[in-house]
């Protein structure tokens, strides 16, 4: 959902069937990023400038029309609900940084400070300080001043046990640096880089498919016994550090964090009209939460890649010649797919399964 | 509650008694405050400035040393429940715009952009679309961008007909012009500008001592056949007009904007540790909702001054030799009290009762 810039996703957007059945509304989604965009379209600040992909909102910076602030908001979802069952409170905080973080990295910018909102039923001191502890932690590994925030103790609104997370990010970019998808041309490498688990999306797909009584056992297919929880809990990562390295040493043109809405969503939001993205599945490995959920949700191929992140977090375009060195200039990045002419009626991406 | 600058204020922080009756815990509050202080204190980020009484953050310019960001993050608190009770969602969202609005007037900043986000239990693209028109509306009344902004549907989280909403502004300040409280000395007068109501705080009281099916009658005292729910709703108000021109014929030394806490927990964020408020009740009318509550709740003295802001919505010191000049910049503008010598054991603020 669209305010301005910034694209307003329902953290857990993706696709009416499966969705649907978790309880979110894909329909209502884009019924209110329409209203929003009546109301947003009626004026605008001269000082906002257009953004990329919608994943933040630009503002020229007040004495430099060389450089934008970049802000984005955005929440933990209903990981917070797992979190709160399992209380475990220490990942938390960083998910919500990092997803922040990766949000205004499509623009290339870089953190500056951070403001963190805490929503719970009944104040419990520990529980707020570890999860404000994880804030604190993930926003000093992006030499981000944890500027401020606002905790709420809103008995009524929220169940004794429950809380909610969100938070602003506030980042800074040299306006030449900010990618410009129109140079983005057929033959270009799409580089992905790896995700952990469903990072912050699919959370209240994941709570209709994995019972409460489930979330103790091994996940089939995780190494060294890995159970439910750990899977689900498993921190939503920082690319910060991948992006930087891959600048160095390739022509970046376009990026795209991939949250609510998957590949099929999140990766047109950057690309030409002109561009289709082919994915192939079978250059990346799927880990085994969203192969799990794939299975237990029966979810067929089109709600997979709308729905979840299927293994991909976040993704670059490279030109082909830019690909080799890129993908070696950080673990774990392959080229995951190309960019194609697309014709009229050809939809923004495709991916193809693997084989076998 | 702290954490680094800007103070973490529980929305609904105020006092043990009533407020421990509706739900919302003082002690839990302090002690998560002392978390917040311990985590954030272990790193600062060195264009972290000083803040001035901990109702926002402050980051230097990046390029312009003179110059600083300013961020608040905040919530509208329990009145939402209120709103969503009455489904009457036009007025939220300039509540929620305008309180961080005053958050940063404290320090003399000028809003730049804003961020929303809005949590729901079962999205409703007309209630979510009529929310973010009150944000634009406030947003445009103050010519700050409404940037961007995050829609959650959470299912499991939120009840059905419920939401939270919350936003951070940033703004821009002229570093000489935040004002120095230090200034502030003995004899000098504080000007209050008159609340409307409850504004966005004190609501979880509001909500325990005013039965649901006393919305709809006529509230004791106020004009025209005011409801309770009307005067529940009554807008947040910004105070960025009457301070600018307060200034123009007013030397302000220090500024508070009466929120959580009140009088007695807000003021002394802006004074020196040697001086007192001291203030005179007979000075200013109570708006009959408060009136109301103070007389439901049988508050003392001390509850009534900590948990509501009893009349006055914000307040600014000046020289006693500029109060006439203050007060005649700006309808219902008047001095509410004076500062005085602090000796030691001293409360930092004194209310003196209306007579009679």
């Amino acid at each position: 959902m669209r305010s301005s810039d910034e694209l307003r996703a329902s953290s857990d957007t993706p696709f009416p069937d499966a969705y649907a059945r978790a309880g979110v509304d894909i329909a209502a989604g884009n019924a209110a990023v329409a209203r929003y965009k009546d109301v947003t379209s009626q004026w605008r600040h001269p000082s906002q400038l257009a953004a990329i992909g919608g994943f933040s909102g630009l503002f020229e910076l007040p004495g430099d029309p060389t450089r934008a602030l970049v802000g984005s908001t955005d929440g933990v979802g209903t990981k917070i609900l797992i979190a709160a069952e399992a209380r475990r409170y220490g990942s938390v905080g960083a998910d919500l940084v990092n997803h922040c973080v990766n949000d205004i990295l499509v623009v290339n910018a870089k953190p500056l400070f951070f403001l963190d909102y805490l929503a719970v039923g009944k104040l419990d001191p520990d529980v707020a300080g570890q999860i404000v502890a994880g804030v604190q932690r993930a926003c000093r590994a992006h030499d981000c001043a944890l500027l401020g925030g606002e905790t709420a103790e809103m008995p009524g609104l929220y169940a004794r046990d429950h809380f909610d997370l969100a938070g602003t990010i506030v980042g800074i970019v040299d306006r030449a640096r900010v990618p410009d998808p129109a140079r983005v041309a057929p033959g270009d490498a799409i580089v992905g880089l790896p995700s952990v688990g469903l990072h912050t999306n699919g959370y209240s797909l994941a709570r209709a498919l994995i019972p409460v009584e489930d979330l103790s056992a091994p996940l089939p297919g995780a190494p060294n016994g890995t159970t439910y929880l750990e899977a689900l809990l498993a921190e939503h990562p920082s690319y910060a550090a991948a992006v930087r390295a891959i600048e160095e040493v390739a022509d970046v043109k376009s990026m795209a964090h991939i949250t609510g809405g998957g590949l099929l969503e999140n990766v047109p939001r950057t690309l030409p009209a002109t561009c289709k993205a082919v994915f192939e599945q079978a250059r990346w490995s799927v880990p085994p939460l969203l192969a799990e959920l794939v299975k237990r949700g029966a979810l067929d191929r089109d709600e997979r890649y709308r729905t979840l992140n299927m293994g991909v977090g976040f993704t670059l375009v490279v030109p082909r010649e830019d690909a080799a060195d890129a993908t070696a200039a950080w673990p774990g990045a392959r080229v995951v797919g190309w960019v194609e002419d697309r014709a009229a009626g050809d939809p923004p991406v495709v991916v193809h399964p693997a084989r076998g």
